[in-house]
């Protein structure tokens, strides 16, 4: 029986235009992403704020994965809203517009029947809220979180305190490289397991991930796509696969770890093949199954 | 018994800084990082030509890994000189200076004893001078060759005519999208195949490479170092351990094929820890295995 996971963070509508196309509106969302990842593992419960303009369409998305939204608060206003571009070859991207609406002043509530989940996630919102998320759990058996480049220059003191309360710490190479002032990977992650985190994951976008723990290191490849269509919640999505490997496996040791960044690996190539959730919505865990085999073949020597 | 390789590129003095320090004159160019690198594997004999100005101590740096020099030729004038340096992450690099010399008007000869050589490696020389060394082997059993971006855009036909009689092209990610005009690598991979190699290796820097042969793709991840002090020569490590491990196999089945590929970055990554070919010099069988094995580890699970 999976372990189940609480994941707080961003559900939003997003704008994005790539060199294949452009869509005007669409659900996303790290919290959308992750937890669409994580479905097909593990029970999924959601924390997160929404507006009025969340319509039951969008809620289906989750109700089709089961995913508990119990604690998708619905506030006055207007959903977070997100746009932006992919230049010609989708690794950079430009931010044309943000507009926090309903996320500007999201407090995250825990609902009472969510406070013995098992597995936590804490989207990159604002390290003191996160503090505050963790807090409302009764004994979460694995606390897991992300941050941005906002927080690390803007929070760094209270990062400092929620960091020190992490058990996993899941960023990419450009935030190791920020938080920890190391240009070097592994100079960056001992400064940040001193930081608190005892397992590091680090994204590197098409390159995939790198796992340090116990003074090992696992680097999983990214998947090689025919094409890649919009590269949006990529690295929600491989949170979103690790967490729920893990929660599937119900255990932490290092084999446990390197089998989750694989499916962290599998579900962010999932995610990028369509727009949106797209890809996400009509997946089918005998894919994923079948991806993490071409993986093993990949790097088999 | 492993097979002998010839390899034919340049042989150099290099000034070289980067943020480690400076080297204002030291022994570089690709016949010369490819053959140490392959040295270690297989029987070694470098085509290159050298000035008035290469003394007996670089030649030592030959002589000391059993490198047949009967084909370094000597020309009247300078040895080819390149000036370069490298930026705070090592990723990019600026030319401050090539200086030719004896290598404008390099003419590869072939000594007699050579032309059974069993693998042929052609360095990124003009695609004219390599279709004309291969011309002079009696019976490669295996050809493989390097190009640059100057020769795809400059000398189009003739890399063509060069690409048609390869087995293999050994070449970086940013020259498979420009010869092929593809950016997605399976596609590149593809085009380049239907150019002629049927063995394409696609490096990527430090995330290691790619290997797109039979329909199959693999992927070597680079080694993580603690420290990189001077990228040059890199590629061209790669392609000596590469080309070398395929020597010592004796074969270019799959199996044989991946495990070079880790040799290649095995390579590479002992290049770049000192300035020049220092690293290489003083590198030993039995540590170049050890790391074999640490990237054994550092993928599997």
């Amino acid at each position: 029986m999976a372990m189940n996971i609480l994941v707080v963070g961003s559900v939003a509508f997003d704008a994005v235009k790539t060199p294949f196309g452009a869509v005007e509106r669409m659900l996303g969302g790290s919290a959308t992403y992750f937890s669409l990842a994580a479905s097909f593992f593990a029970g999924l419960r959601v924390v997160a704020v929404v507006g009025d303009d969340f319509t039951d369409a969008e809620m289906a998305v989750f109700r089709e994965k089961n995913i508990s939204t119990a604690g998708l608060e619905r506030a006055p206003g207007r959903t977070f809203f997100w746009s932006g571009e992919y230049t010609d070859n989708l690794n950079d991207r430009v931010t044309l517009d943000t507009q926090l609406n309903v996320f500007a002043d999201f407090q995250p509530k825990i609902p009472a029947e969510y406070r013995d989940s098992e597995l936590l996630f804490l989207g990159n919102i604002d390290p003191e809220l996160q503090r505050n998320v963790q807090a409302q759990l009764s004994a979460p058996r694995l606390v897991a979180g992300d941050t941005m480049n906002f927080w690390i220059q803007g929070k760094p003191e209270a990062l400092r305190r929620t960091l020190g309360g992490l058990h996993v710490l899941v960023i990419n190479d450009g935030e190791a490289r920020l938080l920890s002032g190391e240009y070097n990977l592994p100079a960056a992650a001992r400064s940040i397991h001193a930081m608190g985190p005892r397992i590091l994951v680090i994204k590197r976008g098409e390159y995939g991930a790198l796992l340090f723990v116990d003074g090992k290191v696992f680097c999983a490849p990214g998947f090689l796509l025919e094409q890649v269509c919009d590269p949006t919640g990529a690295g929600d999505s491989f949170a979103g696969g690790f967490m729920g490997a893990l929660a599937e496996a119900g255990g932490f040791d290092q084999a446990a770890l390197r089998r989750a960044m694989i499916y962290g690996s599998v579900l962010g190539s999932f995610a990028v093949e369509r727009f949106g959730v797209e890809r996400l919505r009509r997946l089918t865990r005998q894919e994923i199954d079948a991806r993490y085999c071409a993986i093993q073949d990949l790097v088999r020597f």
